[in-house]
């Protein structure tokens, strides 16, 4: 990959709109669903989200807003 | 969902006015209640709002603010 | 209520001045008092303040000045 | 108190200059003395300033600048 | 190296796009792979990323987003 | 002490240029030292700086750089 | 010193480039190594970077980046 052809964090994020990913949050509880959409803070709404711990299913929620500034790290579809 | 019909996570929070959400802070309490508005920083209005803790509900106070940095993340109404 | 009579929630506090109020901290001790006045911080003046443990009156402080960034919730007075 | 003379929170506490407060900080320490100065910060400068812990005296300092951040609120000196 | 040859801490990084790092994060938790990119705020796109615990492999994600809040330091590729 | 003469916090301190001070951070660990420099986020230069521990000396340091947002209080040097 | 030839923090932090620093960040580990570069973050490049635990080298890394909002202190060289 070439450095033009490189996307900014933020940029990539909002390309996996309508895919699935995997966010971990500070408090280490992750949560599975699909990206509806993100803004420049990382404030993400994720449609058909699981709340994972130690990677089981806890609960199932729907359609969630995560709060950006909790965020750890995301995983992308194409890696899940 | 294209691209350009979704919408921000503000936006959509703000579209959630007068519906039932559930709001999970960072200290793991839960306020379950309607949406009367909402501002940038995710400051919250609810009214009919009720503490949940573990699922159970240990408080009823009607209508509170919630500062927005205290905000882990938000259940959306017709997940709910 | 209609989305245009909705108020954004650091107006809907500023009405609220001269009227009791609960402050509920991050540290989960509690202030019930009369909101002097507010900015768009969340700085509260407050006077005729009590400070609750679990409920119970622990301190009487008269007129304190809550800085904003410690505040969890706010219940409003005609909640209370 | 008409809504018209209600004074903005850091308005009131630079009105105090020269008097009598006590900050209680996040850790729970208090600082009594005289409020020399103040910024828009809540940075606070204050002379003959007593440390104190569970209401009593563990050190004076005579002057000193406190950061901001740390406050949690402030007693206003005719409420002492 | 000469001062006008440095160069900043941002600008390093992003010279060091799809060169192999390991990222240490607050919680001590480790993360080594290629810095597809990075912005202003030290978010990273991280691909072939392991989770290193104590210096042992524990996960393998491929493409992870970091928010860059949560970044302790960054070992640049040659020193690794 | 007339309002027109009180001095901003942050100035307060320039104008302790080249005095000792002592400065208690947010983990209780002090230095005392002389102000070299200031600005305005309370980043400091000291020199001949003494780690205290408990108000014994722990570690001289000679010149440091302390990062502002890590200040709990500034002790000024007429006052040590 | 004069207060005209006094740098400010970042300035002399800068004039430190290629010289010997330790920093001490919050979390109590220490790193020992020559500045890059810095920004005013104190975002910082290091190179012939050690760790230090209570003083002793538990590990050596080259070079690495340092977020500066980690930082407690930083020690200059003609100090050590």
């Amino acid at each position: 990959m070439s450095q033009t052809t490189a996307k900014r964090p933020l940029t990539t994020l909002q390309k996996n709109t309508n895919k699935s990913v995997i966010v971990r949050l500070k408090n280490d509880v992750e949560y599975k669903g699909k990206i509806d959409n993100v803004d420049s803070y990382m404030n993400l709404i994720m449609s058909d989200a699981e709340e994972l711990n130690d990677g089981k299913i806890v609960e199932k929620y729907g359609k969630i807003i995560l709060r950006g500034n909790n965020v750890l790290f995301i995983k992308l579809e194409n890696e899940l």
